[in-house]
């Protein structure tokens, strides 16, 4: 942020709704918002994002163009009334965001300022030293025409990136959807159109009396969002990735953000719904419409075929739109970042209006761009997790390195190390001394667990030949090195954790 | 908080009403509390405070007395829904606060605790050089039987703090009326108790038909929480400072938190009550209640006449309990931090207990410790404050030195200045470089207003000496030095801010 000449701020947390409703978002996302009343009634949220408070603010305190560009920052708590907060850090009501927002007085230098805080992010994420993408992404509620998310490729992620794996080239689920379905007569896609729309015959599946669905097909199992009623959508055997934005459109209520599971049973205990693809036909035998319909008074299931679009994303068999090559690939990943262009959105019905270079009033052209800040947390900390603990990113790390005395190490011994790690070296580093009253073998398994980059033993090496012995578990490291090479040993490490 | 060992955490702004109820506090403080549920109707709470949260926390974490003694803080949000937020920072719904825990395993050593905390908070003001006050107070809903407050003295402040002028006896208004009511029997305070009980008259004083109060008297107009009621309180003239807290017996719905203003003037178009100290004498003129009962559907007044408690406090003319001197003397005051020794009060509701040396579970002695920072920020800005601009004290302004170039000064001289002072002195400072596209003029008046401790100008003085001009408005300087002599300069000046 010191790099981009960004100014740190506070913003309160309790947003009034009238602010909200002035920007026309109060209503679209009504069912996110945690809303409260003061004792006078006075309506409020909890702020998930701040583009209406610090536009109005900034729409009383700028006039003139000379007071742009402006960028102003924060590191705080936003709030979101998930449906089902899950996997710790990775998606809670409450998260700390760092989100910035810029000012600029026309379009082109708002994208100027874009492509900066694009490289500033890009630049993070490489000190960061994990894999990550940058998707082109879709700006959906938050406005603009120009936006990318930050990925951490992970399978614990709830994101689909479709990237690929000769060029640079990587785009979010939905955008990748979307151009797909745009392009479905295009000559870019003609190749799949043709083997969908065309080449290929329709296959015949079968519904048997017991539930078993059998034929080319695979079948998979969604829940609906009240719990209630499973939706098992059966597509072509190998025919890709589930496009769960088709799944949706067909049954509005079904649960995306659970992880559907493969199954070719369907119980008939419950209400269901079948959803086929159309590429498929099926055929339910005489028993088992006989069985559904014995009572009733049950629970009926539905089928819905689906006409308009198809049920998978034939993603490794679609060339690249940038190489051209056939390497697409779809990831699991963990979004921890996305930069916004805005423009005009917020800046228009907020009236936050400067004076130009004219001496005309025009709305400011803006920018707003956050990194989840306990998402990255959490998404790190899954990423290099192994068995016997944590193991954090250098970047990140609470201390660089903890040094562990055993119990009859002297008290000035254990300053010279802390002096060496502190304070020598071309990149000296903060380092903790584990004093506590336990024993050697317990401080290791806790520094273990905890992840420090490096733990510094003043063991037998030490009593004997004055020799820290250096473990760094994430790179299978475990030496004894001397205060005097300490400090490149380091170095030379450092550069890959 | 470092010096006392205290480790950073950073709990949850939602906290659930279930912990609250467990520690019975839920009810208690009901109408303060800023309630919201979540989709499925869970309820929550904004926490005012994490008593409940952390020793939830550490009763999970902590089972040995190995484990203690363990300090933990936080400098996070916090929520309360006041009545009628004023004052900018001082009272707000939302607020800033640095909140410590510590956990010992005796009584004993969680007092001595709380002795090393009340000494780094007394050290943390000694180095914000404002006047403050340490007053021993009462913990009311907090728990335990030990507590200070610390308040900056301050007309704007809605605290009255009765201090001792000959030594350093301090204590808080509610504390001083307790020990005050206690003692009217007790030898200290028979002096005043023989004039009140005996050696006084009772006072005749005179409600006229023109609603005019007159006689020996004063009287002060306060208002009902709702708006809808003035409460009139008749004490007698030179009887000293209104006892808010025997009002409030008298008449538990008065607003306390609003200057009361004085007016011996009764207007009987609406609603009022009339409180009388029991020195007095109330007559009401024969007219005068015709003109009040003439209409029965009006709003009827309600006089209330004090019997057990006398309504002023006679701080001048008390002995100090300390030096027994008649140097009493109350200031009105902003609280700014607490400290409050609480033993056992959440340790044992919620089952935060340790095994001890002699492996008995006990429960750990806590204390909790808070500095309002948002407050404290809004305090020392009004104390401070003068015509031109704010003031920052040197511990907490943001930049104890701008650098403001003229037109023409080379980005070098700029450099060099900005390196003087950042690098060189005994105590090297903070500094920003104002290189806006302004005049020399409006920076100058910027700076003023911002509040700047140090303006270093780069002007006539530096293109004809190169002489740096130094301005701090605090203490009336404004004189030209060389690059050389700054150092030494501003560290003379720097230990007065």
């Amino acid at each position: 942020m010191r790099s981009l000449g960004a100014s740190k701020v506070s913003l309160s947390s309790l947003s009034s709704e009238e602010l909200w409703r002035k920007s026309g978002r109060l209503e679209g996302r009504d069912s996110e918002f945690l809303r409260l009343q003061d004792r006078k009634g006075a309506k409020y949220l909890l702020s998930p994002t701040h583009e209406e408070e610090i536009t109005s603010i900034v729409a009383n305190a700028v006039k003139s163009h000379k007071d742009l560009p402006l960028r102003l920052y924060q590191v705080s708590r936003k709030y979101r009334d998930e449906a089902r907060p899950r996997q710790g850090l990775l998606r809670g009501r409450e998260f700390l965001m760092k989100d910035l927002y810029t000012f600029d007085v026309t379009d082109q230098q708002a994208r100027a300022t874009y492509e900066q805080v694009r490289n500033t992010y890009k630049a993070f994420l490489d000190e960061l030293r994990l894999p990550y993408l940058v998707a082109n992404a879709d700006s959906g509620n938050m406005g603009g025409d120009l936006s990318h998310e930050y990925h951490f490729v992970s399978d614990r992620g709830e994101d689909n990136v479709i990237h690929c794996t000769q060029c640079d080239y990587s785009i979010n689920e939905e955008l990748f959807i979307g151009a797909f379905e745009r392009s479905m007569a295009a000559p870019l896609w003609s190749q799949i159109s043709e083997s969908i729309n065309g080449g290929e015959e329709i296959e015949r599946v079968h519904l048997d009396q017991h539930g078993i669905v059998s034929g080319p097909c695979q079948s998979t199992v969604f829940m609906t969002k009240d719990r209630r009623r499973r939706v098992q959508v059966v597509t072509p055997r190998d025919g890709g990735v589930i496009n769960i934005y088709a799944v949706k459109a067909l049954v509005p209520d079904v649960d995306t953000s659970i992880m559907p599971f493969e199954n070719s049973i369907i119980d008939i205990s419950g209400d269901f719904t079948l959803v086929v693809d159309q590429r498929l036909a099926l055929q339910v035998g005489a028993s088992r419409l006989a069985a559904l319909s014995a009572n009733p008074s049950a629970p009926q299931p539905e089928i819905i075929y689906s006409r308009a679009s198809i049920l998978t994303l034939p993603i490794s068999t679609t060339p690249c739109p940038t190489c051209r090559s056939q390497s697409l690939k779809l990831s699991k990943a963990i979004e921890i970042g996305h930069t916004f262009h805005l423009g005009t959105r917020y800046s228009e019905p907020l009236s936050a209006q400067v004076l130009n270079s004219e001496n005309k009033l025009v709305p400011v052209s803006m920018g707003c761009h956050g990194i989840g800040v306990s998402r990255l947390i959490g998404a790190a900390a899954s990423l290099l997790l192994d068995d016997k603990g944590l193991n954090w990113p250098l970047l990140i790390a609470p201390f660089s390195a903890v040094i562990v005395p055993g119990p009859q190490t002297r008290a000035e011994d254990v300053s010279s190390v802390y002096d060496a790690l502190t304070q020598q070296g071309p990149e000296p580093m903060d380092a903790v001394v584990d004093d506590r009253k336990r024993s050697l073998g317990w401080k290791l398994k806790d520094a273990d667990l905890v992840g420090y980059p490096f733990i510094m033993v003043l063991g037998k090496a030490w009593s004997e030949r004055r020799e820290v012995e250096m473990q760094c578990r994430r790179l299978g490291v475990k030496e004894t090195v001397s205060l005097l090479d300490l400090g490149s040993k380091l170095d030379g490490y450092s550069k890959q954790l």
